[in-house]
């Protein structure tokens, strides 16, 4: 039952201000890890299954630390590489209330950037691998890093591999000359399942559809290997205050999860991983009805965390899908 | 006004992870010390009763700070034996939106465990005491701590005092080879006024009836000494809003309290013994009704209060009961 | 666009216990520093406005902190006086639920006490200043600061400048013989935009309607240098959920701003001076109804930020009342 | 073996920076309590003595939570007043190296500089007492405090108790309008056991010889109650390094205890305390000898625990005298 | 040049005292995991050895966040058996100056406790593994883990795999049963590098000499399979100075290392296994001599880092040894 | 007796881990601002100086809260620019005994780092000025920064005003293609007092003498505008203790300072800035031997407090030189 996934992308040190402290008048930072893939892979191991993260950090100390917290989760760092370049950091101060969240994003020149997986072996990496998982966020930041992705989704190809991609369409990257229609069609014509809502589908499939079916519809044709597209739907109330519910188009029709209400947010970052996560391992294992409900129970968990990371058990996932132990005092 | 009033039950070290953290990512535990009776007894002597706590902790510096800690609030610690065997422990990890709280008890081999009240002087504990305290909790801990109640419960009847039971059964203990019904029964039929939902009668008591108020006469007719059964009705929407109110038989109706929306809570662990806390000081000093709405309101104020016990004063309980200052900012 | 505005006033040491601590239980305070009319300085500093503020700090360490805090906000603090006297300190415990939050004042005998302003040079302070702010605080506090503060206003008006005043009565204040009828009504026949409630008119300007436009009517007949009346209108659920709305009476007609819900609030002390923040802002820069808006979308925004003061920019708050970017992940 | 001991003086609130921040840069207060004499009689009562503290507080939360905090010590917190007025605090900024530490009082019109102990019944007090402990610090607050401090030992020397006093001459205290030599020779006249160094000698019983000796001999000719005088000798190399010795005269000899190296202080406060304290104890239970040891070895351990109280046990301080697990890993 | 090296023993919870603060006054426990053992396999893995550490958890998520916290070290922790029973945790208290530290154990029933090794594949372990590591607290816990120890042992013998063994006595073990004197031999018939000083000789191998090299002589000639023998030898002038060298006995000769001053100590917990882990790295990786000065600088500069592990890199440890960068600030 | 001086140079935020922990095991950051010329400004300005510091920060909250900072400190931060470009970052992890203190830097691509000065009003900025003060680290960080450093040269020099550079050689910076060679000597050319030691002589100046009198003499004959010449001598027995004297060339003759002992360092981060500030308001206040001990004692100071920036008051430097208040408590 223990699937082999892949994920590939970088993975920074977070800074957050502690409870609800403004960047202005904060003295201390929390350090944490995250990234929109680790995040994805560190879901994945904590419900059993073998994952293996590739990025690259720069060789120092600071490094050393972010190795050790991928490590804690059970992931496999053994292809993570030490490049030249910086640690990627971002700055996080949490909203609350009708004041929204801020990142600070401080990623530019970092080891990662560079790192172009020239000195990667991909057909290791990929042997006896299930799954590979990539965003948009990687090819978006450098042309190494567009050309690592490539290299990586041809030897995914090479090995039969089911590819994920969550296309995570962000403005303030794709700085280094190149638009995402330039390079994100290529990458998705390797790609299997597809995260990704009405704008990024636009912006990175050329697909410009208000409505969601005829979206995929599109998508789909235009890009044959699609078999899945899916995303999360919510509803921002205030920083606290969210509902979620997610929705997965299967080539046939359009399946909608049960909504939840999210009124006492901790942290939304990282929510769209943890449902990544979710359709990842609920694809692997189940219907697609049952791998969207598992998606978005576990992005609602998410929520009650603090920092990047979902680190909630399969049990805890299945048992809020089945409304079982929800907001009990388990002894 | 001040009555002298008995408790018995073990305390706890209580390390909890700060904030909404897991037990896997911590670093740092807060600690605080807890036990369903000790908080029964915190509780009525910050409203200015009399309170003997009896229990058993390590001749250690830990068991020092234990003391220390009950003494700070008031409680007269001047019974509590040093004994072999290891400070209880347990770890709590504070649940939010739809994730449950979590607690991993470290009970086992306690100081208490081995505590069977041989070497009290009964007698001396119970001079002019008005009311004595217990719960399930201790005669399921061990064949000693059983003892220990039974020894105290006679002790309590040949001095005329009011005694409550607090049923709080609870699965996982009882491990030492009897059951709850070989047991709770003859510690019943001590106790005048019983904490306990249809769950505890049944188990505790043979009672099985799903109807309270039918339970409640038939538990009534089983075991004559009994005036009072109370249990508060609590709805988890999830671990950061719940909804509660609190009913009373008192041998002739079903009283019914208000029904308070708690949608912020800070720290539910405690609340059962807030409201019976606030039950044994509502019932000496009023009417049943005043002594059900004393007991929720009492319970809702702890749901705010970081740690097991309900730091609140008369005044505050009072002023919920009657709805006043209700999230004021009080200058 | 920038205007100079002067504001007078206590700033205190706010040592709050931190998460929901009671003050029975903490073992640590947070330190900050606040006062009604500082926080006023500060959200209109942060809004790009040239502020000095003027009050009096002893001559420690501690006063050299406080002093820091200020001019860290980008408030011109040269006319800040060092005087004989202790500093002013509150003690502050945030509520929860129904639980409310309780302040601790330790300002007796301050150096701001002890405060007249003889030594100020009021016309080098008023000069090129647009706006003057006091409150109904400094003239309770003690005969030197009552005697300050009408010195303060004799000087504005021989400068021209609008002047607003947050009447602000506190019982528990004005124990040094005087009643506020004897001190209040001189001090507001030197003011333009008042803020108050109708007890607040009661107390302090002997109007006495319990319906706030006639008051507003009655205050403007009997102040003819009134031009706005303005007062929030908060409903406090519990501590942690606040339902908020402001009304501003320009001479002509009362105005309703939007109406917001709060319920998941971080710290609500300072909330009124934000909305005091915002209305010197607003009408110095807009219409009244604008202002209106602007001053209860500050006010909302400072309930999510801990600490006394609204650090919150221009663009947030025009965000706000636009119902743009509440309650996102801003990247 | 228990002995019964009365102590009377103020406890304050001391607000300490973290590490060795300094006043200016800090952002949290560390709360503990402290004063001199409740200092001693913490000390004490670790050493299993029976002690009673006389002190008044404000009747509010911030009093409550001091109350709880010596009562967890396990003091008899029974004739502790409540008084009209504030909590005085102080403020510590620790020293390190060559820098020294820094203690800002706050202590005017606190709740015991207006406690003249009228309302105590001294007669209960020093019911079956052994020992009474004042020091310089109370007379020197005020009127009432002074006539308190009398009122006190005239109880004492009824009830036969042997009575010790900690000069503790401070120069900026005595601002009610009566110098020393008004007030302390009265007081000393009472007292059998006199700490203070010639310094103190000099300023409160107007005795003035260089020599410690010849002091303490014209100390005893002209108060003829006393039967030893002692003090500490401490060398400041740093804040962080001191050297500490101790002597004591009996009225035949000045004896000189051993000389100990600290060369990585952890706090200083509360050192002459612990000092004191050990004496107390000491001349309860053995030879001038082994009384002066045991105050120095007390005193030598306090500066390696954060926070005015010495919390050692009794075998702690007797290993440190015999020179056994100095410095160990006790498993 | 890297070696595989395995190694067995308990991984406690250890809950420490923040700074100085005692267990009598610390309202939190920061949390680590240390054990000697894998305390030895964490400073090897940072040297770039590959380690595997054998040991047992309770099946939850206090084990689960032990295991995570080996695994970011780089440890091997696929070996790591789930058992029934507890955590076994310590709590540590950090002395300063001429105060101790002190250790309170609570690992009596935990996981490791019951864990024989009947399930480990042995085979599997030490297949391609170098060295094998132990100490005399695994035996000593319980029957159980002394089975675990020699089942170890002669799978190590069966591999041909070299091993070293940290004798360890510790009195206030060895509560079931058995004397050392009737398990240790037997262990130590197996093993060639011994760690223990005079009185680890005599009690766990019967060697009653009072000088080391004698000892060494003697122990050689009654256990033949040893071929080194070690010891540091630190001299503790208090808890924050100590004086630290080591001795290598050879089987000819005895080496004596350089003598460090450590008069800034920061946590001396450890330091005994960084210089075994030093030790091990040393005479796999050099000369006799080399490795006993390795060890000795390892062990120091374990004496700089908070908890129990010696997070040091190869380079400092290797420039403490050249007398390179010691106090420096590099950047 | 107030000058006017104006510094130059990158503020970085400074994140440290806390206590002594290591970068591989820390979960929080604190968080400081310092720069070797703004750490100049802020204790120049703490002893009563007008001093403005020229700098460029982003233009985000995290460039805000740095401003916010600089302008806590009393500095005038009106020229400072907003730049493209990111905040300078260093972590921080400090030393203890043998182990080094590490500093990793990721200053690149910073604003300041692109900031040549263009922008700045050069004549309006050195209007009334005294003193201006560079470092060798601006010209080492790019080319733009070295044009920024020339500019700022020129205007000082064109308004008379005296110049100080502290060398501050760094290997690792000069990574923009220039030697310091290339850039160094028309910078020194416009510089009076200069702060070096024989190998920043060397690399700087091209000054190639062991002996530091041979060294200034010749430096004075290349470089004719230099006057003074000056350098700490810093001996690290290790990170904990370090001894420290300084040294002052006049022209005539090498004048030394007392030597301290520091044997407890809290953080030696900024000490030679604070000599160097020392320095600089000894030069402008008294004679060359006074100013040299002022300076030397300002960095002893420094060394006891937590961060960048030695926070201490003129009374207190001025008390270490006349050896008064060391390591006292002051009440």
């Amino acid at each position: 039952m223990s699937n082999r996934i892949i994920t590939l992308g970088e993975v920074m040190m977070r800074l957050s201000t502690p409870g609800h402290e403004r960047f202005f008048q904060t003295r201390d930072y929390e350090v944490q890890y995250g990234g929109a893939e680790a995040n994805v892979a560190v879901s994945l191991a904590f419900w059993g299954q073998s994952v293996a993260h590739i990025c690259a950090f720069p060789d120092s100390d600071i490094g050393k630390a972010a190795i050790a917290y991928l490590r804690s989760t059970g992931i496999d760092t053994s292809f993570i590489q030490k490049n030249a370049g910086r640690m990627g950091l971002y700055f996080f101060e949490g909203g609350a209330m009708q004041r929204a969240s801020k990142i600070i994003y401080d990623r530019a020149f970092s080891a990662f950037a560079q790192f172009d997986g020239e000195e990667v072996d991909w057909d290791r990496v990929f042997e006896g691998a299930d799954w590979f998982h990539w965003t948009g966020i990687t090819p978006a930041i450098s042309e190494a890093t567009a050309k690592l992705t490539l290299n990586a989704l041809k030897a995914a190809k090479r090995h039969g591999v089911t590819v994920s991609g969550d296309i995570n369409y962000r403005r303030n990257l794709w700085q280094y000359g190149k638009s995402p229609l330039d390079v994100m069609p290529e990458l998705i014509h390797h790609t299997q399942v597809i995260v990704g809502g009405v704008t990024d589908l636009a912006n990175c499939m050329d697909v410009h559809e208000e409505d969601y079916v005829t979206a995929c519809q599109k998508a789909q044709a235009d890009f044959p290997s699609i078999t899945h597209i899916a995303s999360t739907d919510r509803h921002s109330k205030s920083s606290s205050h969210n509902i979620l519910s997610g929705m997965l188009w299967n080539g046939k029709q359009l399946l909608h999860s049960r909504s939840y209400d999210m009124p006492n947010i901790v942290d939304r970052v990282g929510g769209g991983d943890a449902f990544m996560a979710g359709l990842i391992f609920g694809l692997l294992n189940g219907s697609d009805h049952s791998a969207l409900e598992f998606a978005v129970a576990a992005s609602v968990l998410k929520h009650s965390i603090p920092g990047d990371v979902n680190f909630v058990s399969l049990e805890e996932v299945q048992d809020l899908v089945k409304g079982e132990n929800v907001g009990k005092l388990l002894r």
